[in-house]
């Protein structure tokens, strides 16, 4: 069955939340953030608003950056 | 710090290899995931070798359609 946009939309939401929410508990700018994690800044802030289907590598070096593991950075989902 | 291509390539072989134990469990083929995840089997067969960056929407997609959270999918790596 096929997902919709919307359905698609929310889920990216709770990713970025996630992320936003793992990273402001480790006391991290988005800046430094992107700096550990090895991406643009720009891009973590896209991520963050749920506006980028964020691919596993970049989900792992995000995950490494904030020293938990991918699956913990899911977890609330 | 920028992540080796050889350390992407095993992270990337560890979610296959997850994914591929996961719909084993379930007792699923490939033909089969990927109809109920809506996602082409050729896809779902370079994800389980690990030759595929998958995004987190498509992710999501496979994960529902074996009925558990990403970060289950994700938890053993």
């Amino acid at each position: 069955m096929k997902k919709s946009s919307s359905e698609k939309y929310v889920y990216l939401k709770k990713v970025g939340l996630s992320i936003r929410q793992a990273r402001q508990k480790k006391g991290l700018s988005q800046e430094s953030l992107a700096l550990a994690a090895d991406i643009d800044r720009s891009y973590i802030g896209g991520v963050e608003r749920g506006e980028r289907n964020i691919a596993i590598i970049n989900l792992k070096k995000i995950a490494d950056a904030l020293k938990i593991s991918v699956s913990q950075l899911l977890k609330r989902i």
